[in-house]
């Protein structure tokens, strides 16, 4: 089985934290995508926690996990934090196909959305 | 003419300010929309400034400017800083069309984006 673990920084607002949940909840229910699992967690001050998100796709069924940092900017928690964390997941199930994506603010797709967002609110 | 303004939150950290900008050059490059302006500008702690973004796009001919919001949550510079900004600006330029559109994490084009950057390094 496979497993999609999207990682927000974690905020002490409740909707924030709330937000990246419900993303996670609508890539679930969404039918465009090949995973049997989709998570979410926090890198820092909000539950769930990378590891305890890993750990839950782990006994989810997950044989494969691909993490996704949910960051628009590679600051320390995208080039140091976040991969120091996914090599010690790693270590701890070397079962598990874990891989660690580029973030979000790298993605070509990015011009897109920006584009996609600007135009939307023009025709609205 | 008409411009887009691009708005994030601005890091001591010069890097993640260069992306911004990076970001605002390759939609100026790219041909797949209408803009004849393409700025960025930050909220904070990076020059460009908000209203001098807004001032240079003017400047430069601009009579709408489009302003998208570099951020993936909907705290509260997104709910009120930026908004009470840029109704700052509305305000000092009453001939030009200044208009906000959501942020980023808003866009449902963001679960794609989430998708593709799993999908992306898969493959690699």
């Amino acid at each position: 089985m496979k497993a999609l673990l999207i990682i927000a920084h974690g905020s002490r607002r409740h909707q924030s934290n709330d937000e990246v949940t419900n993303i996670a909840k609508q890539i679930r229910t969404c039918e465009e995508h090949d995973f049997d699992i989709v998570e979410s967690a926090f890198l820092e001050l909000a539950e769930t926690l990378i590891p305890t998100g890993i750990e839950r796709c782990i006994k989810s069924g997950a044989k494969e996990i691909i993490v996704v940092p949910y960051f628009l900017n590679s600051g320390t928690h995208v080039t140091k934090d976040i991969p120091e964390i996914i090599s010690a997941q790693k270590s701890l199930y070397p079962d598990i196909n874990i891989t660690l994506t580029r973030h979000l603010g790298a993605s070509p797709v990015m011009l897109d959305l920006i584009l996609q967002t600007a135009s939307d609110t023009v025709i609205n």
